[in-house]
């Protein structure tokens, strides 16, 4: 069996934090590494503030496989991810070659000012990550992945970066919906999460079709076999209540 | 000048790390907390685990004036927020009588099983945060906050909770369409930052009504006239650019 490969995501951003803008990328980044069998463990947001993204960009990359950044790579005053980066790292910093040519290429020499100069600032060592679409690059500097906070030019990083990664095996999910309210399965629930240690056993109430309290009971597992055992049996319990109507 | 207060989000839940459930909380409670004039200076998730959920409580409760945490407090044996907390703090958690009564009062006596049961379990000293339309109520303790990952019910919760907790000097906000793109306002930006220090000034690129790249600049300030000399100043700047055509 492989390892089991993880990832933390780092979002940096003043706007987020003041509910100004609402992140769209923690959602888009989960489902792209649960797809590709990285397991995201940890979400952290913080503001445009150095000491604050290098803690928290050290604590998660000490921690996890990848970390994986949004935010902060443009050409202003408050785009600090790149600095922030290598001062985690302990490296220089310095206009990139290949960004600044690609830039010359594409700037009247008015426009290429220090402010756009800026967004060819690449920590030494960094990887870039960009294409013919994406103007600032990305890049990546040892199990860090830094990408722009625009959610489709973050999604073009992503479909860049995902080939190189590694991978494990993907968890398998299966759902089913209980008509039951929450309350009614929790205690049989607890019982065969017990029974299946190898699975993992999620429950998430909404309102129905019909406005009526019900449940997904979403069972995971690496193990095909364990996680259709352990589905099995929470179908055996469903089919087993004796509820009032709901 | 009153005191700045303070604020984390805690987002508890392994839908959420999936990438299943997309979070509508955290911007929620970032706008809620901007309007009421409590800066919020940090998000985490963390999934359905123990150690994970008490080692970023604390570390979030040390140094922020309130933690606001979501999910996790439900009938299922993946709830297991109000515990966590228990642990954090170094209490007791037991069925809290006052829930338990209104639970009587609320389902018949198969239906008060062991797992909705579980729902009134409140770590000692936690004081609740419930009304007629909150089944499983919320709590606080010390500089924790405690609330339901259902976005409607988390709302309800915020408004019960939001007059008890001291709030600060309010952050005021300004914004301006650049009609510009960032890069080429990022170098005069930069000098207006460094001439208006107790202003933070964030730049936002966004694509306008024209399909054109276009950016939003705002400036915040806790005090009025600076925040008003700094607005100023930028739109000067913006007046006197000499722009080709985007």
């Amino acid at each position: 069996m492989s390892e089991i490969v993880t990832a933390g995501i780092l979002v940096i951003g003043d706007e987020i934090l003041s509910g100004r803008t609402k992140d769209k990328n923690i959602g888009y980044i989960a489902e792209y590494l649960t797809n590709i069998g990285i397991d995201l463990k940890e979400v952290r947001v913080v503001s445009d503030d150095e000491a604050d993204i290098v803690a928290a960009l050290d604590a998660l990359r000490a921690r996890y496989t990848y970390v994986f950044t949004t935010g902060g790579i443009g050409p202003t005053h408050d785009d600090i991810t790149a600095d922030s980066v290598a001062k985690a790292f302990g490296v220089g910093i310095d206009h990139h070659p290949e960004v600044v040519a690609r830039f010359r290429e594409r700037f009247k020499d008015q426009e290429l000012n220090e402010a756009r100069l800026r967004m060819a600032r690449i920590p030494d060592g960094g990887e870039l990550i960009q294409s013919a679409t994406i103007l600032a690059p990305g890049f990546r500097i040892g199990n860090v992945i830094v990408m722009a906070g625009v959610p489709s030019i973050m999604q073009a990083m992503m479909d860049i970066i995902a080939p190189k990664l590694k991978s494990g095996v993907r968890m398998l999910s299966d759902t089913v919906k209980a008509n039951a309210r929450e309350g009614d399965i929790g205690t049989p629930l607890r019982a065969i999460q017990q029974n299946h240690p190898e699975t993992i056993i999620g429950s998430y109430p909404f309102l129905d079709e019909n406005g009526k309290p019900n449940t997904n009971l979403v069972v995971r597992s690496r193990d095909a076999d364990k996680l259709a055992a352990a589905m099995n049996d929470v179908k055996i319990m469903l089919t087993g209540l004796n509820l009032p109507p709901r």
